[in-house]
């Protein structure tokens, strides 16, 4: 694969989603920071997905030093920590691109849409940022389990989603090394599809009895 | 096809996608009357589709002597005229399924995503009307376009949301009988998700110069 590597801070990358981000990317040949407020459970979670892939460029760190370090920054928090660890890292944002993978869930009920007053959590972290920072929406309804395992096929598209057309696209480009295939959705209001979507396949899971339901744009040339 | 044939008031049956609708329900054997604000129009608008299909029992009438005649009412009229419209017929919908199809599109920028606060238009009209009426969100999704061809495939995945359990699997199948797969996708609140969609689907329309892309749910056993 030939591809310009770039350096990418996966926030929250000791996670399952984060992780499995964190993997496919390093396997396309991306440099990769894993962030987590503690920096040692960072390094040994990068230690283990290098194992894993046999190799790569994944180190560890602190949230604010990995995405310090960092060209583009990948949250990828639950809904209940996402403001907080926006606020640890937003001096070290501007210029960047941020993009964020939170999904509004609110237990108990995760399989119910309850999206955020102003209705997308993503478009009110691209308002509180302001335009020194393009924030872009995308993996909301990746299954991690899928993208962890790194050598197969994942049957899901990805909503890109960003009021920066150029943002859109670089993230489009890296879902491409990844491996799956990036939408362009349109402007950062329209992630709340995306967010809502994300309860709603949780409840198709549990409903059809499936470990991982997602969603396929129909109707597209094929690329 | 071997179906239970139902007395369905398609509310907004002379636009594209009511005509979609009733005419794949009328092929199906369903007994189809549109509704209009104008029952000439209806009238006139149900012997086209007749006479289109070869066939088909369809009828025409104003919006709330459709309604009042119907076991099941489809609305599917602009969002602009939602609420007046179910101000029309909600004194005859009492015990019975309203499936209403709105998205809350908002000229001019349809192709963003712009739920209203509560954040579905649906759910909005099932707190309206109460308990005792089952409305059902469904249809939207699926390019009218893609319906009127009454003898193609269409590749869109219907996403069908009630607070109801019993009325989703009903829904469901009158979605069965027109060709397409309807999903269980959970409690009304959740239609805020196919509602969001909607503009997004716009979006991507625009985007990448297709007439009439759609969405498919991934990872289920095939059905």
């Amino acid at each position: 694969m030939s591809i310009e590597a770039k350096t990418i801070a996966v926030i929250g990358g000791t996670g399952a989603e984060g992780s499995g981000i964190a993997q496919r990317l390093a396997k396309a040949g991306h440099r990769i920071i894993l962030g987590s407020r503690d920096p040692a459970k960072a390094e040994n979670a990068a230690r283990e997905l290098q194992h894993r892939l046999g190799g790569g460029q994944l180190t560890g760190r602190g949230n604010r030093e990995a995405a310090e370090a960092a060209e583009i920054v990948i949250l990828t928090v639950p809904y209940a920590a996402q403001q907080a660890t926006i606020e640890e890292i937003r001096a070290v944002l501007a210029g960047k691109i941020l993009v964020d993978a939170t999904a509004p869930l609110v237990p108990p009920k995760v399989n119910r849409v309850q999206l955020p007053p102003g209705g997308s959590a993503v478009a009110a972290v691209q308002a509180m940022l302001g335009d020194s920072v393009r924030v872009v929406s995308a993996f909301q309804n990746v299954s991690a389990e899928k993208l962890k395992r790194h050598d197969a096929a994942v049957e899901c598209d990805v909503l890109v989603c960003a009021d920066d057309a150029a943002a859109r696209q670089s993230v489009i480009g890296l879902v491409a090394d990844m491996g799956l295939r990036g939408i362009d959705a349109g402007p950062i209001a329209n992630s709340a599809a995306a967010e809502a979507l994300t309860s709603l396949l949780i409840w198709i899971n549990r409903k059809y009895k499936v470990p991982a339901s997602g969603i396929c744009v129909t109707g597209l040339p094929s690329v």
